[in-house]
């Protein structure tokens, strides 16, 4: 039975090449049959990304059916996952978010989860010398997942490690990382095309605070602009997605790359009161600029208070 | 604040050896201040282990501190952990179990899970060059906690690896495995100051089969004998333990180590029907032998029906 390696519903770069990478070394080391498959449809970015380094586009997985051996990438959240995961086989999970209580395994099997920005980095480090065996894509994806995952090294997640690989493989592929990452953020950048709602759920995770449900939406930009024009339409839709989605708000944090800052938008008193508790900013009108702001992860969900 | 390395309540052999290495790695290769603590009193290999090597045996954590740094070893089963495990700050998970639902980290941490017998065996490969600066302990300890959860390499969940670092440790200690193994099993099977409802409880797992909850009880032993003698006693004790812990029924093998193979003890038709269900056994009196049968974790949960 084939071993389908995925990462969470919402594909960025990690969600999308992980799995590819999982998947040549499970298929041409490991001997084990493995095919990487998607949760939803990559954003631009990863999409970008596999057509850059000439990668079939995985095919996106509409059920899953019990039983059927599973790696788990860049997530062990089930609430990122299908609704019947822990009915699936689970055999690996690689990963490097907090742990969710939720997912159960058979059995005893291999759970990498490491404090690193990257889940590429993570999979660099257990490959090891079979890297040299890995094939220009391959290499590119995890050299992309890194770029995408530290933001060019700018996010506070990075570490040593995800640094130290990145320029490994860029030095291996013979790539100029800055060009590259330009490149890349360009890409996830050109979201002209996304309705209101697809962009408040792009980039998004659920987060409880105190009992209060919020969905935190951040958008990495290298062209805040557009975004920041659209910031009356996108506050007017974030009460319905907030409904639909069973929270009670919406966070949206638009992440400009280049100058290393994040606007929060504020459509009422909750989010300011929100932003003021928790990065101790001054809210006047309908967005606040959290100078440094970057990670989610590391700078956005472990200050929030209200 | 000194981060407590601990594995679970019923310390055996790997749950009181692996928190003392990992402390010494944490203290003297880390630099984190760490000690070992034990979740209960250790069993009587344990003990054994601990004078042989001449370590100080670890206190018994009777509290757990909100916000306490903790190692968790051995285990990934909140059950297995002080209540308020998730008010503890869990900063790393190392275990050889199938992954159970519940824990929580505040931030992503090192989780190293395996399908090796042993979590000295993972340690092992975590700690890597710095083996060398391993006091003579440490690197007992961990031999001590391979041929234990091995059962000196006959249990089925051994793998190449457990056997290629316990050979690598007994080379480096001058160290016969065969007669220390034989001088440890002989420190677990001598049981007899343990009541009977201590023996039902001394190793021991919950395990829920299709809504009714088992207590899954094993006790190795190189003498079985002594314990078969008591099987009348072991047996009017199961329903009183198992309604104390809230389960429906104990289930007690006792493991013939040298023999390779267990006894199971059957007091009602509930049992018997599990015994032939469960391992295909033709039940006549109220024991049954299984031959082959040593390992819970890979010969017997994973068999469990009714």
């Amino acid at each position: 039975m084939t071993t389908l390696v995925f990462g969470h519903k919402s594909p960025d770069t990690d969600s999308t090449g992980s799995p590819i990478i999982w998947a040549w070394y499970l298929n041409e080391i490991k001997g084990t049959p493995a095919k990487p498959v998607l949760l939803g449809e990559p954003n631009t970015e990863a999409l970008f990304v596999l057509n850059h380094w000439n990668l079939d586009k995985p095919e996106i997985l509409t059920d899953l059916a019990a039983d059927t051996p599973v790696v788990i990438v860049d997530t062990n959240n089930p609430a990122e996952l299908p609704a019947n995961i822990n009915a699936a086989d689970i055999t690996g999970i690689i990963d490097h978010h907090r742990l969710v209580a939720g997912l159960e395994t058979r059995g005893p099997i291999e759970i990498n989860i490491q404090p690193l920005a990257c889940t590429a980095t993570i999979m660099y480090q257990m490959i090891g010398d079979d890297w040299t065996k890995a094939p220009r894509g391959v290499k590119g994806a995890a050299l992309s997942c890194i770029l995408s995952d530290t933001l060019e090294f700018r996010s506070p997640t990075t570490t040593d490690t995800d640094r130290r690989v990145a320029k490994a493989l860029a030095e291996d592929l013979g790539v100029d990382m800055t060009s590259f990452a330009a490149e890349m953020f360009a890409a996830k950048s050109d979201v002209s095309s996304f309705s209101d709602a697809e962009l408040l759920r792009m980039d998004s995770k659920e987060f409880d605070l105190n009992g209060t449900g919020l969905r935190v939406s951040v958008l990495e930009t290298t062209s805040p602009a557009p975004l920041l024009a659209r910031k009356d339409v996108l506050m007017a839709a974030m009460p319905g997605v907030a409904e639909e989605d069973g929270a009670a708000q919406v966070l949206l944090f638009i992440v400009d790359i280049l100058n290393e800052e994040a606007t929060l938008l504020v459509p009422n008193d909750m989010v300011k009161h929100i932003a003021e508790q928790s990065f101790g900013a001054t809210v006047s009108g309908n967005t606040v600029v959290l100078p440094g702001v970057m990670s989610r992860k590391k700078q956005i969900i472990p200050n929030l208070k209200m």
